[in-house]
């Protein structure tokens, strides 16, 4: 077998064999294939497609590239929940002790952020002591007795994906269905989960602006998981503001706790709920997802949810009280109003400017090496639909720079449309796709 | 200006400016920009193409990345002639010293051949003591003097050209017209000459084995080469079998040498004229080229064309006494005859086989460090068209290798069609493009 072949093949968009599709992921994990050859091949992939079952072999050989999890000898139907990225998505801390706190099981690996803000073990570092390298062993013993460990992501799960992943980052080879899809689910499957719920973000602060292309994302990665047994659900969720009011790392884990104490916002917990609900109809836990939610709004009430959380950091060396004297989390020392320069509703907000305001600040990573600063961000009080009057307070920016803030502002403002008429606020969950 | 954008821009069929095309060409050529960038870029041109200004811009960025050779001590229109390569094809050997002995400057760098034969400089060197490696001052004052030099290729001609051929040769981008048409006259134009006569063939034993591609490659290729401001005519030849009767080089010196004595098959005496004709009309010697080609058989039929030619290999070094002792030249230690293994017929034949028949003997390079061996070949006595009965001798097989001949032999044989209804020969002038 020749990659000059395989190339060719797929340049004339035919359809690849299985062979031909792990001959090349491993042939290129393995360093045998050149970039230059397998970057020809992605731009022919961009162009020309793949089709379902190419897809599901190429996740499946990327899965298969490196280490793939056992999770066996965790009790229960483990059900993941992966999240496509946006502004503000603090859902992961809500759902996981929600779902924990109804005796499921969750083995989360997470990876850290590159990008708007930290991941959710940036996030989870916000608690001092809080230990995210567990040993397998750790990480197994924790899920079988308190329900619930989060990690971060070992070094060699689905290696192929990551070095396909950096090769498409620098040849414009990045937006195509197959190789994202691929590229999510390769991860989620080599992380030994039995069944995986994803969130699909669509809008101005996600990968996927436009709709349609969300549901088509969707649906491929629905088809992968179920094409390979582990049964998959993705909802697709609006990500045309961001999600809930706080936009920074402790300032998310502020909202996060307030949501599991029962103040979330309408739409944090909307997203929460749709999530938390399918993934306990996955987890053979309720008969519907109406069942589902009515637990787990209980979760919420009789404080359970939150329990669970404040074990859970525990658990892995944190600092737990934090949870009830949030204010002892490092707090940024410039504080400041943020003005509307206008009068009118709040139509439009580009919220990946948004997300790029808070790097600004420091509170994401701008290259792998950069240092997130946690405690700065934004708290938003006007969002789409919202009116506002000229020099009325719109949000509350956290820094620690005053050079940096006075630019991040500048962004924030420019991303927001304010006009006379009001326009029409997206729904928050857009659809629910299944097999 | 970054290469990420150009390859995006690319990916979605858009127009590259000037600017982007001189960027990745030069930055590639200069180590700059990575391989694995530049074969993104070059399968999304194979898949979306490039316009005429495009493949123009091409072709001007890779002829200005190295030398730019300056003729213009040499006195007169220089005329360049080029082939897209067949088998069999030794029209340079004829057709240079007509044009010549017309008093038409012909200053002519050659490559060597990477394929079934040697190119033109391997074949020439079949004279004891030809000398192809000329310094620029001989090679100009030979042309002024004798009005002929041929060369080897300097190194440093369109050296991004050959950056990206070894690249497009690995990574299966090596069909789009813009690219092939570029590689083409980005040489021709750094090489200097004024004029360019193109014979492009089509055929079983030709790149473009479909005629409608042929003629779209000619008529890319004279775009550019007037767009550039160097008149450029297209011949579209036959190449659905061997040209003439010989093939190897030191059996198509001696075939040459014939064909100057008046001696040549009809076939490629016709490429000749033909080609020869529209150099000697674009060196404005002749008005029309009914009349260049009486000028042109009179150069045959006179001796001036041989008499220039011996010239030309005394002038650089050459026996040239071989001329009137072809039985002095070296001979293959094998030579049998070749024979029908059926009676009809010859209606097709695979004419790459023939040349990869060639090239098992010895006659070609496999790799640019192979040694040719210059004495094998076949002399081709059945052709398209004509019947055969079973065991009746077809060819010559000259080899130095028992093995090898058996192999190439079988070779040769499976190359050809032949059965019992006669099939239309194809015409060996397909069209002539001018602008």
């Amino acid at each position: 077998m020749r990659m000059y072949d395989i190339i060719e093949k797929k340049k004339h968009a035919k359809k690849l064999s299985t062979e031909e599709i792990q001959f090349f992921v491993n042939g290129y994990a393995q360093g045998e294939i050149p970039d230059y050859q397998v970057s020809a091949l992605l731009m022919a992939i961009c162009l020309n497609g793949m089709d379902e079952e190419e897809t599901l072999t190429l996740t499946l050989s990327m899965a298969k590239s490196g280490e793939m999890l056992d999770l066996s000898a965790i009790n229960g139907i483990k059900v993941d929940k992966h999240s496509t990225g946006g502004v503000g998505d603090k859902t992961s801390m809500i759902v996981t002790p929600m779902v924990a706190s109804l005796g499921i099981p969750v083995a989360k690996m997470s990876g850290r952020g590159l990008g708007h803000t930290g991941g959710t073990i940036d996030k989870l570092e916000s608690f001092t002591g809080f230990n995210t390298s567990l040993s397998e062993e750790t990480f197994i013993n924790n899920v079988n007795t308190i329900k619930i460990a989060i990690a971060g992501q070992t070094k060699n799960l689905a290696p192929a994906d990551k070095k396909l992943y950096l090769l498409r980052d620098v040849t414009a080879t990045v937006d195509n269905v197959s190789l994202i899809a691929g590229s999510i689910m390769s991860k989620k499957i080599a992380a030994g989960s039995d069944k995986i719920v994803l969130d699909v973000k669509t809008g101005s602060g996600a990968f996927m602006r436009d709709e349609k292309d969300a549901i088509n994302l969707a649906e491929t990665m629905v088809k992968i998981g179920n094409g390979y047994g582990r049964e998959t659900v993705a909802v697709v969720t609006d990500m045309n503001q961001p999600l809930g009011r706080n936009v920074g790392n402790i300032l998310e884990v502020k909202e996060a706790i307030e949501a599991l104490k029962g103040n979330g916002p309408a739409d944090l917990m909307e997203v929460s709920y749709t999530l938390a609900s399918q993934m306990v109809v996955l987890a053979e836990i309720a008969e519907n997802e109406a069942e589902a939610r009515k637990m787990l709004e209980e979760t919420i009430s009789s404080g359970k949810a939150l329990a669970k959380f404040k074990e859970f950091v525990s658990a892995q060396g944190g600092d737990a009280s934090l949870v009830d004297e949030v204010e002892r989390f490092e707090e940024a020392s410039i504080i400041e109003d943020v003005v509307a320069e206008r009068s009118g509703y709040i139509n439009k907000i580009e919220t990946e400017e948004i997300g790029i305001a808070s790097l600004i600040l420091g509170g994401g990573r701008e290259n792998k090496d950069s240092v997130i600063d946690l405690s700065v961000g934004y708290v938003i009080d006007k969002k789409l639909g919202d009116y506002v009057e000229k020099g009325e307070k719109i949000a509350t920016v956290y820094a620690n720079d005053e050079a940096k803030k006075e630019q991040s502002v500048r962004r924030y403002l420019d991303a927001l449309t304010i006009e006379d008429e009001k326009a029409e606020v997206p729904a928050i969950i857009k659809t629910v796709i299944r097999k």
